[in-house]
């Protein structure tokens, strides 16, 4: 791939023992991540990349690291991190209403396994070719198990969907059913129980995100700000407001809940539908008038969404529930460094 | 940065103990990372950084990891690691004739430690700034250090100096004095002893590498094929001939030498010469009739070069030295999973 160099090693490394198959870093390279450039002027195989920016586009860049034991379980299913570690930075193309153009991979693997690189490799491979998006360089290295990507696409000039963008009296929409990752994993960690079938259920939700890179597109000249929600629907509102400069009220019930999510108690609904992480949904504003127009476009994009809230002047977050009651905003949103 | 996002984790995790200091994710991104967008539309902040691209010029891309350990030492100075995971990436960018536009950075990092993160961040955007390189987004999550820089660059459709132009006739080329950042490694492993005042010197050499960014542009309409030595020499001039489908003839007492290279035993620097990797120099082709050519472009981008052989028809490399004698081409490039 692209920049297949830096393998001096500075250290004598601990790891002495033999690796347990025979593949080089060149031979896997090749084998696994190697296609014939599609779009790409020069893919993987030299210093650099080289792409074609159509005239009228702008590049959207976005990149993504995903840790061994912080991001995915030891172990994890490699066919479906592949599909994962993808689809993570499709959806921050998807909230920027971006259309994937190219990626590059970064791997640091403690060895190289030929079957987890080939599962790896098509879960990767399959997701990417399902949104026309062209793996066009990379880097591979020994060391504890990291994937970092970083993805381009392309939108027209001022058609972003920015998280500044955001205005009084906006509509606040988010897409699918969030807190679903976060149910699972609560159930994967024990902190609740759940059944084994709705377990199976959701899994899918948390292991394979599908990106919500169709809504994104079709949103474009419809929503004003969108951001996808990766730290949690209010973590990431915050953000929007923030880089807005404005406050919104939310009705927390209107939040959609999947069948299973509508079986719990209201508090874990709370977690998991305010503050959880992973979902990878996308919320978005846009002007009240518009409110056909997102539904279209949600239509065309075969995406459900719904309608949470508004846009206020006022700066701050307000939590009502059904019943018009208060609800106190004590969901945070994850941060790497402050949460254990 | 773009794309902070990913927070979800799914672990329990192993390290429980507080943060040494109070600082948390977005808090270390905006003090250390964040400035204002110079060249982008929309730099630091948003799920995607937004790029012009002018027209006429074509992207080149290119990532590389660095791990802790494998690519430096633990402890490492922060400052020079800054500079290094930037200049290791500037390097494919000068290796491509590429002029450099953005970058992002992803960072794994065990606890975000003001003063290192400060260090790390002042090396970073030192080399930057006088590249004229602009940092537009990333990620930061805690984890095993890691360091994954993707950079971008500019260059005009088929200015690029890529592996599979060198033609049967080319001289090969070569900058400044190769093998000095595997000299002093293996100082620093005791693999040799080297004088205090020869390490002090070229230390610099492994620690704070100079891309050659002006010597590539300079190259540009001049050179044919170009790579940059980090595997090292015959290593990488291995990757040009294969993808080029050409052999070499290298005059291997040709490769220049720094004057603590030239007080070495013959075999410890053919070693560190041909073999060493780190280095960061260009070796390029050009037709023979550019000779003055190639040294007027090394002249103007202040960088010494030095011709060191040729490009030939039949597959395959002759080594000889100063007295015509072939020399064994035993000396192996680096690779990640091969090499223990």
């Amino acid at each position: 791939m692209p920049s297949q160099s830096r393998r001096a090693h500075v250290l004598p490394p601990s790891d002495n023992r033999k690796m347990s198959t025979d593949l080089g870093e060149f031979d896997l390279i090749a084998r696994y991540f190697t296609r014939p450039a599609a779009r790409a002027v020069l893919g993987v195989g030299d210093d650099c990349a080289l792409l074609d920016v159509p005239q009228g586009q702008q590049l959207a860049v976005s990149t993504d690291m995903l840790v061994e034991g912080r991001h995915f379980i030891p172990g994890a299913n490699p066919k479906d991190l592949g599909h994962k570690a993808l689809a993570v930075n499709l959806s921050d193309l998807a909230a920027m209403g971006a259309e994937p153009l190219a990626f590059t991979l970064a791997l640091a693997l403690p060895k190289a396994e030929a079957a987890w690189l080939e599962a790896f490799s098509a879960g990767l491979l399959a997701l990417a070719d399902a949104h026309g998006i062209e793996l066009v360089g990379g880097d591979t290295t020994k060391g504890p198990l990291n994937l970092c990507i970083t993805v381009m696409g392309l939108a027209p000039p001022r058609c972003a969907l920015r998280r500044d963008a955001a205005r009084e009296g906006d509509s606040v929409w988010v897409s699918g059913t969030p807190g679903d990752a976060r149910l699972v994993l609560g159930g994967i960690r024990g902190e609740w129980r759940l059944a084994a079938d709705d377990l199976d259920v959701l899994r899918e939700r948390l292991d394979r995100p599908l990106p919500r890179v169709a809504l994104g597109l079709a949103l474009r000249g419809v929503a004003r700000a969108a951001i996808d929600i990766s730290d949690g629907l209010l973590g990431d509102l915050a953000h929007v407001l923030h880089a807005s400069r404005v406050g919104a009220s939310i009705a927390v019930d209107d939040v959609p809940a999947s069948a299973v999510m509508r079986t719990q108690p209201v508090e874990r609904r709370r977690i998991c539908q305010l503050a959880g992480g992973d979902d990878y949904e996308l919320l978005f504003t846009a002007p009240a008038e518009r409110h056909e127009a997102v539904l279209a476009a949600a239509n065309a994009a075969h995406t459900p969404v719904a309608r949470i809230g508004q846009i206020t002047a006022a700066p701050g977050l307000v939590l009502r529930d059904a019943q018009g009651q208060a609800v106190a905003a004590h969901y945070a949103a994850f941060d790497h460094f402050r949460t254990p």
